[in-house]
């Protein structure tokens, strides 16, 4: 038997342990879709009590309360103490055998607080006292923390609106900041046209950001490639796109200006025909404006957000409440990609569904406009959000494997939602590593141990670093 | 090699050999869902021969049987012999490797008989002559079964409008008798009101139950509240509801009043929005009553039934000829579920689904409206009909590990067809604990086995028990 | 640590070696679905290079190829050599770890070349030059290579309208061929009325061939007859069905004749819902041909053709730019299958997915409409095309042993491409014996070495020899 997590932690061969140790472990991390915020890097960011650094902004974490029946002022609520807090996501983790979660506290305090012990009852209040200790030590600043875990980009997602003062901030004054902080432009609020508060949005947050009025579809072009360019100015490389699914629907440039009119004069609803053709136009035009800036589309389909009506008027947006949908996203692709790419409009593309049921799928439908001239141009996206757990990563390593080709894949985004993500990129790299040690092992790929090193350091950063182009940090560029 | 259905059979490790051995093996039995007849406990039924025991009530059998190409006659026809259709079945079974009916059958034949023996061609008359005398014995009475399985609940499904006298009898003389029967009530038939039956069942069926005449929607929740208030009286604490697929259709009480009117009358067919809009005010209806009530709501989705209309005509309803279905049930069921957790109408639920690639979906749905003050309040169903399989069963535990917490869950209903069923829920259990063990081995879960004793423990009987809140029989409390 | 790609590779255990070396590994080969064309045999075609062997005719390499951002002058054009595809075919693949193509190649090393070193920068000069030269010797024609993989049957892909020139020249002259060569009839074009290219198919191909001018829809059932007739004494089994997702559209045969006649009018499109209505006519009218002449009806569903116009444009049909689509398979299936069984027209069927999501399910549909007097009559097709994976072809026989029954399953079809996919056949036959080596090695079925041996060569071989009921070659009776 195995110890629990020690250093050999998932890695179930010689191969895998060789290759995580030998070439995975200190590799840099390039988070290409990530959820912190600059400012708390700017103000380089204490956290008093663990439940401050650990719970108190994770929804990931919120959620598994919730299905263990936390009541909610233990969650997110302001009517009890951390220390109950803390008590309380312990009581649920205790239960929570296979989950991720498990894995990634467990991980954290070792990683963050050098506490191997497992999280339980009895050891629940010495945790605490020992990782509130720590926290007051500089290493685990926002700062500290981006130099311990050797983070060289990380991609903040920022919407398309945003001023970007923090970051700008940021890169004026970055005084031996090791990670260089980018914007990650959000174009999901822009798209989103049949939400009620589109009109208001593209006037006074979009349309006053850039100094257009927006009135007709061009306004809303010329709105956007000024915050474009204003954000490539801020080193953005990157956007994103959530829809549920997509819908070509291939519309008249005055059909587009009567449906931008009729919503910005707030005189009605857009349609779903007409909101797919404002899409499908909107989409057309920004693959244009990133294959120009050489930027990386993102793509997250297949997710209903907020779903929960009471919890959203009490907590807000985003605190655990979303879900995986179940759509026929294929014809709509194929569409949308084959009209970009007749146009030359279709830029490098990271696409991912929250549906696992949707994955090998996705994957040949990316391969239907391979072929530029460069490798993995069209990438099918790493184990996102509910995927992001063993069986989802170990299940897209093998669509990866078998549909595309894994040595040009640019592995996972950790996709932070806290500082205290960071383990979640070493969660997968063990995973990597495993799968690969697991060919090599049975004789379905040569040993031969430069390749295998090359391979998993191309997928754990190089490819990432040359895929999105961003400016490396000094120390992480080799 | 390990040797063919021995004592450790499944259990691939000796953390799991501990936890099965050692915890579930002798757990009484909760089967929540079942298709047992409780005038066979009343009657003491006796079976004459291992075709009447085995092969004549489990369409699970007839199923393999003809996917084996052999004619009815010898599946459900009666121009034959038992002896013959036990011949036919060897056969079908011989070459089924890898199926779970491989399994059963032979834990069948252990468990119940003592028989080791592969059956096959060699096997196959020795098997015959020493199972036949051994159903002659006591302990293989419908209530010797129930008593040698340690079977503390079945949950025994009955229409709505059932008069549930075998079960009432039952309890009123249940001398020596060990196990809880209740029923289970079953809401299918009233939710499909575009059956062209539903105008004459509700008015002849429920409505003559309950003693009301059935003209308007408010009639049809009358009615139903009292068939309610009569199933609990006898011990019913869930309710059971089939359906394709969830469609939210909110109406005004006087379109569904005109609805109900209409098919009560005779007048016409309920369309497809007719039958939305009924079964969403049914089934918040029903939620709120089951709130009230502290029942269990169970929903089926995502199955196909009887679609052999040549056999239908033949032999009747449920007859093996059932599939799973393909249908897009995020949007529906979160709409719904979100109108009834709005109302306080959102009652304990388990949801399952026939088809495994919504599984995932499925468990994020519920994530999104927990939360209440019991864990575990919405559980994800156990791998239910087609997926009753070894790969679906770790599937299943794996979703529930990876998107849920496990140590929550109420396990697997039995989902007894005939009383030679209980081996199914062995079969799960065994399962289990090699999906725990392989866990631990590999380091990715604590070693303590006094808390995954109790987890085992918990998911397989305590849960159940303490989720349905059904009167357990003395000899099974603790 | 196993060597790679050795002997035994794929084979986990003793079980499994002695299965496939004892059994499968020698079993003449049935490819009842395959894309080689008659002529090369007939002509005994000669393969001047490893890149008109290997790389020149194969959508497979084409699409790994792009993937790896390979240019497509280098893939299909013709501004180079040969030399530089084959390198470059060679870069890609060294990144394409767990890849069938990984494994394929390597296949086709060892078996056609005798060549048993990796693929690499270092390697691929020697590997060119080496097997340049074995390409000159008699046993890699291809009448050589038929005889060398034990090739029994192959049944080649052929439009419906097409005149077998080849066929029957080789049937006439078939000196020292120990294959059938028979045809398959593809009937996707007489299907897609919905294609603009319909009306002047029937009008000018079908109805030229059979002396029919096509006026009404008995006119196309009175040609596709003749058509079919003449298949038949050409030897032809089976009949190919490519669709996206059937509906099921009964409709008067005065609706038909309109339908039929306003295309090949050439006045105007069929609509999606007249398309439905056809097709399914159609189906039904082929299902009772197919009945009478006892052949198998092979349908493959949920796949995407030719997506890319840039590239249909430029290089022609099905170059590899397919992909799989997700539809709702299982309403328009069930009733189409019913209404077949009803009217004693449902014939002995393949029904494949793309979608890997699909399987599951069409296998429970399947089992919805068996029970004829024939073990197997409406089989799961293999894992077709996208899913020809490792993973795919374990969770294919998973399905097939959990829903069916594996022995009486007629195995996977090679698909193959070219004549050097042969090699694809021993990977599925290594992958089986794995499987039902892990399944007696666990202990979950009877290690009795003469019924699996029995089971590995029906499921590989004897199944389907009896299944299609193709007239084998003398050297491969027994």
């Amino acid at each position: 038997m195995r110890q629990f997590m020690d250093d050999d932690f998932l890695l179930e061969t010689r191969t895998a342990e060789r290759l995580y140790h030998g070439h995975a472990e200190h590799l840099p991390i390039i988070d290409y879709h990530c959820a912190v915020h600059p400012r708390d890097i700017v103000e380089d960011r204490r956290f008093y009590h663990l439940t401050e650094a650990w719970v108190a902004e994770d929804p990931y974490k919120w959620r598994l309360m919730r299905t263990h029946g936390t009541p909610e002022k233990f969650v997110t609520g302001s009517a009890t103490t951390p220390r109950e807090k803390f008590q309380r996501f312990a009581e649920a983790l205790s239960g929570a055998i296979g989950n991720p979660l498990y894995h990634w506290s467990h991980l954290e305090l070792q990683r963050y607080f050098g506490i191997d012990w497992t999280l339980n009852s009895q050891t629940v209040e010495d945790i605490w006292e020992t990782a509130n200790e720590k926290l007051a030590e500089p290493n685990l600043s926002a700062r500290g923390i981006l130099r311990r875990f050797r983070v060289a980009v990380i991609s903040t997602l920022e919407d398309a609106a945003d001023p970007l003062i923090w970051t700008k901030q940021l890169q004026q004054t970055k005084d031996g900041l090791d990670t260089t902080v980018v914007p990650m432009m959000n174009m999901t609020n822009v798209l989103h046209i049949e939400d009620p508060d589109w009109g208001n949005y593209m006037q006074y947050d979009i349309g006053a950001a850039a100094g257009i009025e927006i009135m007709t579809m061009q306004d809303v072009r010329d709105a956007l490639m000024k915050r474009i360019d204003f954000f490539h100015a801020a080193g953005c490389r990157t956007a994103d796109h959530s829809l549920a699914y997509p819908v070509f629907a291939p519309a008249e440039e005055y059909e587009l200006d009567d449906i931008v009119g009729k919503i910005v004069n707030g005189k009605d609803e857009a349609t779903p025909e007409e909101a797919a053709k404002f899409q499908t136009a909107l989409l057309a035009f920004l693959g244009h404006a990133y294959c120009k800036r050489n930027w990386v589309m993102q793509i997250h389909l297949g997710a209903l957000y907020d779903n929960n009506s009471r919890f959203l008027a009490e907590i807000g947006r985003r605190a655990g409440f979303d879900c995986i949908g179940g759509y026929a996203h294929a014809d709509g692709l194929v569409k949308l990609f084959n009209a970009m790419d007749l146009a030359e409009s279709l830029p490098k593309l990271v696409l991912s569904s929250a549906n696992p049921a949707d994955r090998t799928m996705l994957a040949t439908i990316l391969d239907s406009f391979q072929g530029a001239d460069m490798s993995g141009k069209l990438q099918l996206g790493g184990a996102w959000w509910f995927n992001q757990t063993k069986s989802g990563i170990e299940a897209q390593l093998t669509t990866l494997a078998e549909q595309q080709v894994l040595g040009d894949s640019i592995g996972m985004a950790t996709e932070a939602t806290t500082l205290f993500s960071y383990p979640r990129q070493e969660y997968f790299r063990r995973i990597l590593c495993n799968f690969i040690g697991n060919l090599v092992e049975r004789g379905e790929f040569p040993a031969d141990f430069d390749d295998l090193g090359t391979i998993v350091e191309n997928i754990c950063y190089r490819n990432a670093a040359q895929y999105f182009g961003f400016a490396l940090p000094e120390a992480y560029r080799n």
